[in-house]
């Protein structure tokens, strides 16, 4: 399991259009990619229009691979590229640990 | 509930030595503070010396108040403050939406 954090900055003042894009793109573009495992969005509290969102891929080749260069991508781009304020800083990372 | 993120840059070469102080400020430190409900560590897939660590706080102001500016705070940053290569960014974030 691979953990995809996009640190995520938005246009001022478009918080709610944001987040009713990114929860369509979520549930009808992203919901069908292979090995998408799951998600979660959270908002900045220092910095209003900071957002991260994190979603579990199977593999790291199922987000870079299947999903960027597949035919899913463009949608999912249209839905929420509208409302960045500067390219997503996107990493991965694989689980050390966690609490029980 | 408010999630910490603590984006983390190590000295490199010290992954495994930093991987057993966080777990040990966690679990001997951390565990401890007022508000303090869970954990992850995740770390850099294309920048090894990165870490993710994610703590979920009761409120705000456990971390930042009581947690931050508390009797604890010393032995968390004793045992794992050695391994930074910069400071640290910390930010905090409030839950949009998650998969179920």
């Amino acid at each position: 399991m691979i953990l995809e954090i996009a640190d995520i900055r938005i246009t001022p003042g478009q918080q709610a259009a944001f987040e009713n894009a990114l929860q369509r793109a979520l549930d009808t573009v992203a919901s069908q990619a292979q090995g998408m495992l799951g998600w979660s969005v959270n908002k900045g509290v220092e910095s209003p229009e900071r957002y991260m969102l994190q979603i579990r891929w199977a593999t790291l080749e199922d987000h870079t691979v299947g999903f960027r260069q597949g035919p899913l991508f463009p949608a999912w781009r249209a839905l929420i590229g509208p409302f960045f304020a500067q390219p997503p800083q996107v990493e991965h990372y694989a689980l050390v640990a966690q609490s029980s």
